[in-house]
């Protein structure tokens, strides 16, 4: 497949979609189950279910590592939500957030080869969530959490992690942050600079602001600042002093390094990157405040922080969300490949060595062509989950 | 297809399965999820993801019955297992059954056209089972419990009927009962008798012991007598005094009308019908005590309680579960069919009238050809399902 490089104009148009096609193609669900075994006649019958299947049971009774080979189980990915931080549209509750759900299974079979089941929860309780999941422990062998809203989301991705022995990742943020690192080691080579001295800004202290931090920083950057709602993140702020367990809190004592505070403004003075991943809008007075040869991440969905029209008046190289401009971050580029071969693996976490890997990885397949424009390969692009699989299940070992 | 009429060692020899193949089929499990809608281009992803998928939570969260339509939940049978009753192997618990709840899931689709997965649960806690799958609700359209052990499978199917608002059935017992209905409706026609005046012993007093005595006695049966471990079932059991809100206490009270009391000579004297859902072996000294022109049903997996050679000497209808005999009394006649037609019909729940019309529809499609030899279709016979799902469906009206 061709590296995509349709302008804006040309991409709206022929992506115009209407309601009675989205609509018509999400009539009875998305997914579908089948046997990978023939039941046309007495004898398949006899070896998928009784007498044969009981041979099988048998076995992995008297065996239980059998059941890694001998039941799906084992390579089955259940995106598990309780709706309430869907795409742009918040906490929509279970049922709808079910079309989602059902869409990112289908993409882990579609780029991962991966089988993958929807499961949507009527409960936002974290004791609640965990004690489910564990009761179901053996029909599974990886949980994806999905849109799941911050806080509850970090203590729950964290305690889900100690609670089983599979591959556990909130995708909002793993996913997130692992194409954001990719995008920018390449945005960095473009504009002539090394990740260690960028002075980054990421707006947006939600599930994938503070994931996107947490992966610049284990990857060497050493100036992150945080910006949320409130202004920056720092560790004088009267309500941070006041919930000093949360993750901001946490994360106002490992970024900041030059303890600034006050808004957008101040934050962006002097900044070299911009990481939008809140709907707050960047405003082009602020935008003007940064360095020369800039790099903006607009990754707000639909709606970018900045338009890139607007961005691209003042900074070198910018990438949205979005599949109709150029330098899209998405985390299709990750996640298959990501689950994928932490199960060839057969590893029991996703460490941050192997999140690591598969950003290098997926930087690596933009590099030959590597441009303002193309800073990632396109979400399409054939090569991708193979090569972060293999670069996570060497990350594994 | 035409009816299979193949002799007991023809189909033994047809059907001698080898552990490797056995095995080899079972690799990497039984089934697998695909995406009903193409992802092969920028286009399709924006229809199936984002930013398309949107419009189409948007819609469900603004109006909830579009789940119904508009997401896979609603036909999606999920197979729900403990591993505490598994085929012929007990209590083997949840990793070991999952081989047998993927062909379940498998044969789902094959005859009733319905996507279904397997959920095993790593308890067998009956309030934390409740708990779990009233948490996963939107996930799911109906609940299959599988090869949980009497009696709590009867306190389990009975909550969980209350708790869920979808079809919900213990196939264990009630597949059993409706396909064991339809059997002797037509053996009663074969020996030239009415349902309403048969004299039956159940041997078994589990899951599909209470069941088959349940739907009997529903159908017009007046005269059952319920036989476990410890003899004939009667109010005066010391066992059952003790235990008197127990399934086998309130079946004292409805069967044994004779007020019998004894072991299986005492319950099988005079008796014209014989159904064995146990591992209990019939003795043939037993089976020479009931009347002329007895109808035998030994049911039991793999070994029934008693060889059809033995039995058809004394009886004139013998059917067993294999599928190496004439008659086999399966589930699969059964379940496809019973929660299409609930889910067709928008049924909350499968009613003793749906189960019976899916017995009569069961016997009715044997009628043209009624023989000794004949009085259940084939369980591949592609009539069944179709005219199952039409009868539940009318009778959920």
């Amino acid at each position: 497949m061709s590296v995509e490089t349709i302008t804006t104009e040309q991409n709206v148009t022929a992506l115009a979609l209407s309601e009675e096609e989205i609509f018509a193609a999400h009539e009875g669900g998305k997914l579908s189950v089948s046997s990978t075994v023939p039941l046309l006649n007495k004898r398949d019958l006899s070896i998928a279910y009784t007498p044969g299947v009981a041979e099988v049971s048998r076995a992995i009774h008297a065996n239980p590592e059998l059941a890694r080979t001998h039941t799906w189980a084992e390579r089955l990915v259940v995106v598990v939500s309780d709706g309430t931080a869907v795409l742009g549209l918040g906490d929509i509750g279970p049922s709808a957030s079910l079309p989602v759900m059902e869409g990112k299974s289908a993409l882990f079979k579609a780029f991962g080869d991966l089988d993958s089941i929807p499961l949507v929860l009527n409960t936002t309780n974290v004791d609640e969530i965990i004690e489910t999941l564990v009761r179901l422990r053996p029909s599974f062998g990886a949980v994806n959490l999905e849109d799941i809203a911050a806080p509850r989301c970090f203590e729950l991705e964290e305690r889900l992690i100690e609670a089983l022995d599979c591959p556990v990742m909130h995708d909002d943020q793993h996913g997130t942050a692992v194409v954001v690192l990719a995008a920018l080691t390449n945005a960095a080579k473009v504009t002539g600079r090394e990740l260690e001295g960028l002075k980054v800004v990421v707006s947006g202290a939600g599930a994938a602001g503070i994931a996107v931090s947490e992966i610049l920083l284990a990857a060497g950057v050493k100036d992150v600042v945080l910006l949320d709602s409130k202004g920056i993140i720092n560790s004088e702020r009267a309500d941070l002093v006041a919930d000093s367990g949360s993750a901001k809190a946490r994360f106002a004592q490992r970024t900041n390094p030059r303890a600034l505070s006050g808004g957008p403004a101040e934050a962006l003075d002097g900044a070299d990157v911009f990481i939008g991943v809140s709907s707050s809008k960047l405003a082009e007075e602020h935008l003007k405040l940064m360095n020369e040869n800039s790099i903006v991440f607009a990754l707000s969905n639909p709606d970018p922080e900045v338009l890139p029209e607007v961005a691209v008046q003042y900074a070198a190289v910018v990438a949205t969300g979005r599949s109709d401009f150029p330098n899209q971050i998405n985390n299709v580029l990750a996640f298959p490949g990501i689950f994928r071969g932490a199960l060839d693996a057969g590893a029991r976490r996703i460490t941050p060595a192997m999140k690591i890997a598969a950003a290098r990885a997926i930087a690596a397949l933009a590099e030959e062509e590597l441009s303002a424009e193309y800073i990632v390969p396109s979400p399409l692009d054939p090569r991708v989950a193979p090569a972060v699989t293999a670069a996570v299940s060497a990350a594994a070992e």
